[in-house]
């Protein structure tokens, strides 16, 4: 699959310069490309032990997403998946220190990061400045192992560290702290699916239904494959080989997007981590969000760690940087009740009015008796039921006539839209609802049957989005309507007028019909509009009777 | 591809419930599942207007995501790209709704939304509640369509809407300013590939090299495809498309990644943008970042909008929803001169010490005159070139003799470090050079060479993670260095105990041979150790003539 990348060489420059063109001026970075790529803080003073992480790029936002006032005070990237070099681990350090106060290197253990950066320490010292490096090594995949990597949990040691360092603790004392910290720590992580490493082909190495256990950041295999059935399965899998590592006490989780997973799915395993053997004892969370991905895995990872109370404060300091998710105390889902009034029709008081019924009974047998005509006009056009949607809706309110207002026209058009929208379904059915409720809310006391229903049409036009030439109802109704107020007669003429103009709409521009060539539209009559037509005749000539 | 899902009825709910779990109190749900999947302000109180927005899932962080101060009130949440019912958007607009403040309802353009939400704003104005409805239509894919898409852009009229239904202005006054967002915003998409539709097969519709425009965002095919080579070509054409449709004037961009893009290639797109023909007029930035997404397709859109002074205002305003990336004035990236002191090494000036250069002499011969035996011996476990790394280190040092400040043990050593980090290469090289900065770092006026080599040896053990018995050159060095300051006789005896002590450690800690099997190294002495053995061997031998 391709990537959104220009020159393979210049992945992480030019990622680096749209990171700093749209962050403000934050961060800056230093003028070393395209070997030394190191970005830091742009208003940073040395007033305090400063942080400096990094490592190989494609763990975005780690590390250059964390450069900020709480955090860390410079990163440097390596290209995707490589240390960074020696010289430039110094340049960073070497911008970033001052020889009072001095510089903490977090490291993760990889031993290319551990020996360049090892190195630039020794380099700097060299030249007097005070050098501590601590090296996180947070992994559980494989327990034996004693060199495990270093991951997400990496994080934690950023944001705590960060924050004492903010404080204007020691070096000594930050660097304790951090040490500390990158013992406490244990992370592991699972993936449906390998990453796609930029200009390289992606490695189909998991099967459908498999998933990996125990994975690194950089495309390396997990540890094992397991069966994969569901997220919380496999969330109880992964807390199931963290928890004989996970520290005493009450925890912070730390869920990581290892890149190709969904916010969707990320919730999912939120809700499943909280839900698992360790969830009871996870109080805060940091996350779900990306914070040390693997390019585009589709993965996560779980980091726990158990804080002092001191800890917790400095977890809980606010930062600068958007990347950072917040750390925040998890809580049931707070649920509120649903309204108690309004959510259910309200059942209007049944009254009697013989003209209204009569009407309604002729307004409904003409459109059952135009079913099959309708149907086949429908058919030519779009799916063919616009004479039975029609017919199924009146069936539904001639049923209903002993219960509707009849004596009420506001209250009997809002039950008319309820009945609608229950009985009619489909578009049209949500259509027709709105248009008998925008006209019972126009009813007042001087108003016209006319202006009433006009008020409705107004209403479907702007949510249907549909007007005049649209090959609909419309056409149809909107002359019908504004001729109502001066005789049914009228109506009826220009209704049927704005019907037969329909059959020379050669292209539809709202509805089902918009779908369809023009060869099958020419020459037909819109369904919805001769509805409309033949309504307003037959009320018409049965008046004059 | 498996997915971190459980039941697939349940993927809408448990996502809600996860989020809402670890954003803490901010957020509340409405008591409604399965079928009402709200989630509102916890913190309510219907002192404003309330603005309500939502749609299909599968967009987040939209809606959920943005329901906060300045922005939402509540998110209406259908299933994955279908629409929420009419009762859910009831639901929403009831619970959050004051009949004199009332509620703005914000609409992608998508029937379903459309119709649903202006059948609950129906019901609602017929329950006494001010209700108006924006429609948003911003995707200019097909320029000619009447009822364009609601995509990105629909994030404009929520920030600026929310802001100013935050500072306490009428519904008609926030309802007449998101209409008037909506009609100035325009956006398009491109993708490099489909989306992933939980539970259903991923479509392949797009080939290698090509690349989708003006698609939306529920994997329906984009208006046409594209050949695709690099990410600024494919930028400048999604700008060439926006160009005609841009409003004039400063431009806010919205950069959104659709999902599946990793932070380094919407990086490089960022930086794209700014290079792009509009790059100029784009004052201003929203993202890159997730914001309007379609699952995990791996594509971004652009939507601009030239704001007003008040809308920029609105724009600036904070919110409390962190997955609003926040609003920022674009910059040329803050470039920061390297540091001028400290990089490159200081040539220490050099000085002679006969029986100095006779030792380093020595050393080097005797490594040199080696080089095969190690080799084979580094073949048995390795890549067989221990003895070719070392004899080249030694060859570089061996022709720099002359430059080399022989008199001053302090900088002979960082001399050494130096010269080892640029000739030999590879991890030994570092971890030689970590070796003599270290030693030279504790060289004082008292110190002995035995105390300051051992400084150098604690310094590797703590950067490569390696210490006595894990079958490296430590094995024989410790022992060695340890008996150094009684005599090298004793120095070169315990050595060579400790190196071949190494050919009886079956499981290697450490380095490569670490991932070599226990037959391969029975019985070999490990190659590092042994040139330490026979390096002071040789050196004894040579001193007691």
């Amino acid at each position: 699959m391709s990537q959104f990348i220009n020159d393979k060489d210049k992945i992480v420059t030019q990622a680096i310069d749209g990171l700093l063109q749209t962050t403000g001026h934050q961060q800056a970075r230093l003028d070393g490309y395209p070997h030394i790529k190191v970005v830091l803080r742009a208003d940073w003073k040395k007033s305090h032990v400063a942080l400096v992480s990094g490592g190989g790029s494609g763990h975005e936002p780690s590390h250059a997403g964390f450069v900020g006032e709480g955090l860390l005070t410079a990163a440097v990237c390596g290209e995707v998946f490589a240390s960074p070099s020696t010289d430039a681990v110094l340049a960073a350090i070497l911008s970033v220190t001052s020889s009072s106060k001095g510089c903490l290197l977090i490291v993760k253990n990889y031993t290319g990061d551990r020996l360049n950066f090892g190195l630039a320490a020794e380099r700097a010292r060299a030249l007097g400045l005070p050098v501590r490096m601590v090296v996180v090594g947070d992994d559980v995949a494989l327990p034996e192992l004693p060199q495990p990597r270093g991951v997400a949990g990496t994080l934690f040691v950023h944001k705590i560290a960060g924050a004492l360092a903010a404080s204007g603790s020691s070096l000594d004392d930050v660097a304790s702290l951090a040490e500390r910290i990158a013992r406490g720590t244990v992370s592991i992580g699972m993936s449906l699916d390998t990453c796609t490493v930029p200009g390289s082909p992606k490695e189909r190495r998991i099967d459908e239904g498999m998933a990996e256990l125990g994975l690194g950041i950089h495309g390396e295999p997990g540890v094992q494959q397991v069966s994969y059935s569901d997220a919380q399965t496999a969330m109880d899998k992964v807390v199931e080989t963290l928890s004989p590592h996970a520290p005493s006490g009450e925890l912070v989780g730390l869920l990581n997007n290892l890149g190709g997973c969904t916010p969707l799915e990320m919730g999912i395993l939120a809700d499943a981590l909280l839900r698992s053997k360790l969830g009871h004892r996870i109080k805060w969370m940091i996350g779900p969000a990306p914070l040390m991905t693997s390019l585009d895995m589709r993965g996560f990872s779980v980091s726990l760690y158990a804080p002092s109370a001191d800890e917790l404060t400095a977890l809980q300091e606010p930062v600068e940087c958007h990347a950072w998710p917040g750390f925040i105390a998890t809580s049931p889902p707070k649920i509120i009740d649903l309204p108690k009034d309004g959510l259910r029709p309200v059942a209007l008081p049944p009254s009697s009015d013989r003209q209204t019924r009569q009407w309604i009974e002729d307004s409904c047998r003409i459109l059952m008796e135009a079913e099959a005509k309708l149907n086949d006009l429908d058919a030519k056009s779009g799916d063919g039921d616009t004479g039975s949607t029609l017919a199924k809706a009146c069936h539904a309110l001639n049923d209903n006539l002993e219960s509707l207002p009849l004596a009420k026209r506001g209250d009997l058009f809002q039950a008319i839209s309820q009945e609608l929208s229950q009985s009619m379904g489909g578009s049209s059915g949500v259509l027709l609802a709105i248009f008998f409720a925008a006209a019972g809310d126009a009813v007042t006391t001087d108003s016209s049957i006319g202006q009433e229903l006009l008020a409705g049409l107004e209403r479907i036009k702007q949510v249907g989005g549909a007007t005049l030439g649209d090959r609909t109802m419309i056409d149809a109704l909107e002359p019908a309507l504004r001729a109502l107020d001066t005789s049914l007669s009228n109506a009826a003429i220009k209704g049927r007028e704005g019907a037969n103009a329909t059959a020379a709409m050669t292209k539809a521009r709202a509805g089902r019909a918009s779908y369809v060539s023009e060869d099958n539209l020419v020459g037909h009559n819109d369904p919805g509009a001769e509805a409309v037509a033949i309504l307003f005749e037959e009320l018409a000539a049965k008046n004059q009777q």
